[in-house]
């Protein structure tokens, strides 16, 4: 029986046209990245199981995992996330790294859900972190990255918004204000992470039952639903814009702001899935009504460094995936444009292969991507592979070419010929490259 | 207890030191391969256990594999080698896809080995395929862009040789010219495979071993074992040169003499491991007499797009592992130099982090890659984490700074400041750059 063709269900294959858009989307991620002073880091894609059961969240361990055991007997798993990763690496060396640091990363991950548009079991993941800085510069110098991202895809700022939120003001929220004991806070979390994915009826009638009966009385449900419908900073109750991190809240969006930034906004329903955010949260959410979607996020989660046994460090990231962030290139017509690497299609005409192979190496040398058609067909078949794979220009080498050491060169796109030295070639080569 | 920060074990972790390394072998690779006219595909690390199970050989789907099965019930495998996988797609399109193909990657694999030098569990392998060539020009092309590789590193020719050999030649020598059997030819060429990792005394018994007392009397053994003796393609005997592979391989060799491959030898005795070779098989072997091992190889492997049940096409292909080139490159002190990416490294004076931040922008927007210290440290300690990070410049930006629009450039190497405008800092850290 034949082999299948089709790839693990989830996964994809990146055929020549589809890697160069994958590859230009890395090299804007990492030109962003090196613009803002981030050294690029990598781990294994392998980790042991032990490294995410203690903070990722119960989903991506026990429902999404990809974990098995090694030929050793080890428990490992496909890595689903990075975090845990980096915090591991920083760990290992604590001592010898500087503070702060700038680092970033893009790893494959995988996590088992259901294939659906917009997401695989496979995914590729900008990852983004600063180590060692606990103050709101380090929100800012977030949310500036994020910023600097969609607009190197000329994503414009009223296509999406910068959501922030903080967790230290909603453990406030939920125990101070409203009086909440630690079990009511954290189903209450949960469900106000899924408010917008259940019917609100339902909402109101969970949030209810979430909360003991005493408090419920004293009409701790209906304060916190009322709270939930706050649109802004300035709106929340009087007492609240007392707090810190209220001010904190503030301040960021006032600077961003300044800085050009426009499309923060405060969204007290932003909680973010994962279990180790310590303080501030932010989402970047797609504000096409079609889609309504967040794109990603990130936060601050200083506590994870410290679970290796060294002291901790303030830590602030976000990871973005490649597929996500796909989809809303598409809705928007933002996909980067890409054309073939190959600049020069050599066509031997008789039986010149030796000179012909000479004359490519020239090229090669002199910095140009030179394919030398080694096929023997006849020159309108050949003429024909270069049309089909995009090279611009057509190089015509015979015996009288070689003698005369001079070549004519077709630009495949307008069909005219020109007849000049090698050295003229490259540099018409050149100049189209740059244009 | 606390979170192990091992890696597991035979996987490494790349700190921004070893990712810049990492990188810049990545970036010649490509570079050589676009220079050929290649174009970068990609494929998924876990693929279906019979993909491998067909023809990469048993030790590789039985002894080293990391196979498992999904909560899907499917049998999978994280992938020890990209040939399958560039083979399925190539099937999968066969009908759209113009031939003849250059295809490249550079694919994360793994397989379950006892970590040692030059050999970990993973590894990143440069795949390089060429689809639709059946003629000599194509391994031609191969032994070039070895050569360009190898070159790219500054590795100087008499430091490795090319060696090459046919697979159709040994199926000739074996089967036809010596008499010997289906079965004799396996075994025998799995010895010639291992012969020099076992004492040669013992290699002679288990040739002798392996072929039929009936042959063994009519001296088989002994012809082979002092063909195994020949050194180069003249040395073979009469009736051997006659035959076309030998002609062939003449040919090749004679051809990369020519366009200045210096370093091509004939190697009797080399088989290549992968099953799935058809003919023209070589290997790049370190000459250095302390190492003397095989560095990386490749060949032709005709049959293999045919498996997946689509008309065959004469493929050509090899691959090279980051971990056995590092090993050569530190061994001939060929580790490629890198620099930290980060240009600017702005120190604010007093109170102006709002200035600072401004300034940052401006100097990212006119492409320059610019850490903002954040920090609020007294400027020595700012200064210190600057040097340490290995950043070119400094620049001090105070309320005066902001006013005139003037600031001092310190540059670190030297300790010579200047005070310029933005726009002249952003031209001399761009020469900086392209020196």
């Amino acid at each position: 029986m034949a082999l299948s063709i089709q790839s693990y269900k989830g996964a994809r294959d990146f055929y020549p046209e589809d890697k160069r858009v994958l590859n230009a989307i890395f090299e804007k991620w990492r030109n962003v990245c090196l613009r803002f002073g981030y050294e690029e880091y990598d781990a294994p894609i392998l980790e042991p199981v032990e490294l995410y059961a203690a903070k990722s969240g119960e989903e991506l361990v026990n429902d999404q995992s990809y974990r098995f055991v090694d030929r050793g007997g080890r428990e490992i798993m496909l890595r689903p996330e990075m975090t845990p990763s980096v915090s591991r690496l920083v760990a290992g060396k604590r001592q010898e790294l500087t503070m702060p640091l700038r680092w970033f990363s893009i790893p494959s991950c995988w996590r088992y859900e259901r294939p659906q548009k917009g997401r695989g079991r496979e995914f590729y993941q900008l990852n983004v972190d600063l180590f060692g800085i606990s103050t709101y510069e380090a929100e800012v110098e977030m949310l500036q990255m994020v910023d600097a991202l969609m607009t190197s895809f000329s994503a414009k700022q009223d296509t999406y918004q910068l959501k922030i939120n903080s967790r230290v003001l909603m453990d406030h929220i939920l125990g101070t204000w409203l009086g909440l004991d630690a079990v009511e806070q954290k189903t209450i979390s949960k469900l106000i992470d899924r408010m917008h994915k259940v019917p609100h009826p339902e909402f109101i009638a969970l949030i209810e039952a979430s909360i003991a009966p005493s408090l419920r009385e004293q009409g701790a449900a209906d304060k916190l639903l009322q709270l939930l419908n706050t649109k802004s900073l300035e709106e929340l109750p009087e007492d609240l814009q007392k707090h810190d991190s209220v001010k904190n809240l503030k301040h960021l969006k006032s600077i961003s702001e300044a800085s050009g930034i426009t499309n923060v906004v405060y969204d007290i329903t932003l909680i973010r899935g994962l279990d180790y955010y310590t303080d501030f949260v932010f989402e970047v959410f797609d504000t096409d009504p079609q889609n309504n979607r967040s794109l990603f996020g990130g936060g601050r989660y200083d506590g994870l460094v410290g679970l290796f046994g060294v002291e901790s460090i303030p830590t602030i990231g976000f990871a973005l995936s490649d597929v996500t962030l796909m989809e809303f290139l598409k809705g928007h017509n933002l996909v980067p444009k890409t054309k073939v690497e190959s600049e020069i299609y050599i066509i031997p005409i008789g039986d010149v292969y030796d000179g012909a192979l000479s004359i490519s190496q020239k090229l090669r040398g002199m910095g140009v991507n030179t394919v030398l058609d080694i096929t023997n067909r006849k020159i309108d078949k050949q003429l024909k592979s270069a049309l089909k794979k995009e090279v611009p220009y057509v190089l015509f080498i015979g015996e009288k070419e070689l003698e005369n050491e001079q070549f004519t060169l077709k630009k495949l796109t307008t069909g005219i010929e020109e007849t000049h030295s090698l050295h003229r070639i490259v540099s018409i080569v050149k100049d189209h490259r740059k244009a």
